[in-house]
């Protein structure tokens, strides 16, 4: 196995799902934002982005925050530094192998 | 939805699968390739690659000829050019979203 293909094969599967990129590339931006402004910038739907949440919630690289803005609940989500740091290593893996 | 993240999304998924990224990347570095050498580039079993291929095939982005090398069977795959041409589209996506 050649290096290119070891640095493919070795890629983070959690971050490479295009669902989840979009999410963590979004989040790497900001400094926290909110569940409907991931819906509204992701255009999918709640299941949908509840599930790709609790998969990076898992892997340690998301937290969630539930709250209150005023009487209404809010969701706030931030990338954690370990999720800052796998995005990075993502982005440098594949800028290598492509 | 912002431009990273609808680049992101419209990224083509039949190469975005990172077993078929990879050979979808051996075979771009190359004429053509017989199944035993992507079997052992990738470390794929034969079902997994032979399901990766086909759904390239589908694609029309990878050419199958069954042959027959002396009395031994033997599968070349090539990339077509719509292939090579998807391929280099997927790589200047990425790289310009991330």
């Amino acid at each position: 196995m050649n290096q290119q293909i070891r640095t493919i094969a070795d890629l983070d599967r959690v971050i490479h799902e295009p669902g989840r990129l979009m999410i963590v590339a979004l989040l790497f931006a900001v400094e926290r934002s909110d569940f409907l402004y991931l819906q509204h910038e992701t255009g999918m739907n709640k299941g949908t982005l509840s599930s790709h949440l609790s998969r990076l919630e898992e892997a340690g690289y998301v937290e969630v925050t539930k709250t209150y803005r005023g009487k209404v609940p809010q969701t706030l989500l931030r990338l954690t530094g370990a999720g800052r740091k796998a995005f990075e290593e993502y982005r440098r893996k594949l800028r290598k192998a492509l």
